[in-house]
């Protein structure tokens, strides 16, 4: 299974695709979208929408898993971060790939086990994961890696529940 | 001079397309692009997106005007309208049409001459400027084309300021 991670944002976007096979997940591919500080709003989520249709057509992921961290964010900050994931959204669904959402609090439960852990054993857990030195620098691609295994964990915990209902 | 004016929203946009030929403005075609509302949030924003982009490419305005009613949102509607926002900004873009945004205020400032005006005084003046019975039922429509026609306006306005400082 293959899930593209992205930690949305209109000045730097990151982007994580990590792949399960058996018991191992290994990271594909990942980095930042970014964009110069003035760069019309337009531009930027145009560079987001192509990008993410360009990651979905050469990496062709099962799923698209999204941090939504609007919690706390005041009116300005929430538009922004809305346009930046509705280009997300948009490129998704022209390619038929669905997007599934989760919070800060509950990728940190994913991976460290606790909701409010620090980044520090966020990016701990990762490099115990991915192995040292596979893990990237920018913290966009860390947040966007870090999705995309949460929902490695929440699609194989669903498939335990569907199994064990059968 | 043609003007595509968008009202975003996700359960309803509303679009109008207004043209000056000298003094007249007249309406070209407006309506509201509908979703049903169990639909998921990124098919919406596609079907705004495709709308957007197939007004563009078919009736070929010279730039877009938005609606930016973000003031006074919660933080929720405010991802929400962004969202809608970000799927206009991204069709724009991709087919090169810039986009200009008003609030509600300077939209009635231009058409009715003043920021707190009823919605019912700006029909009003739009059934003077297009002609009785011209003027869509839809709401969402009709504030389209309101911020198409201010986009006119405010063209104008800095069309003679320039010509003043030449």
């Amino acid at each position: 299974m293959r899930v593209l991670g992205i930690d949305p944002g209109t000045s730097k976007a990151g982007y994580g695709l990590v792949e399960q096979s058996s018991d191992r997940i290994s990271l594909v591919v990942s980095g930042e979208i970014t964009s110069r500080p003035n760069d019309p709003i337009s531009k930027k989520l145009k560079e987001i929408f192509l990008k993410v249709q360009e990651l979905i057509e050469t990496c062709r992921p099962d799923a698209i898993a999204v941090e939504n961290s609007f919690l706390h964010k005041n009116v300005q900050t929430a538009v922004r971060l809305g346009q930046a994931r509705g280009a997300v959204l948009i490129a998704a669904e022209i390619l038929s790939v669905s997007v599934m959402e989760y919070t800060p609090r509950e990728v940190k439960l994913a991976l460290v086990g606790y909701g409010g852990a620090e980044k520090e054993q966020v990016q701990w857990m990762l490099k115990k994961i991915l192995g040292e030195g596979l893990v990237p620098d920018s913290h966009h691609a860390v947040d966007a890696i870090a999705v995309a295994i949460c929902h490695l964990h929440s699609a194989k915990i669903n498939g335990l529940i569907q199994a064990g209902m059968r």
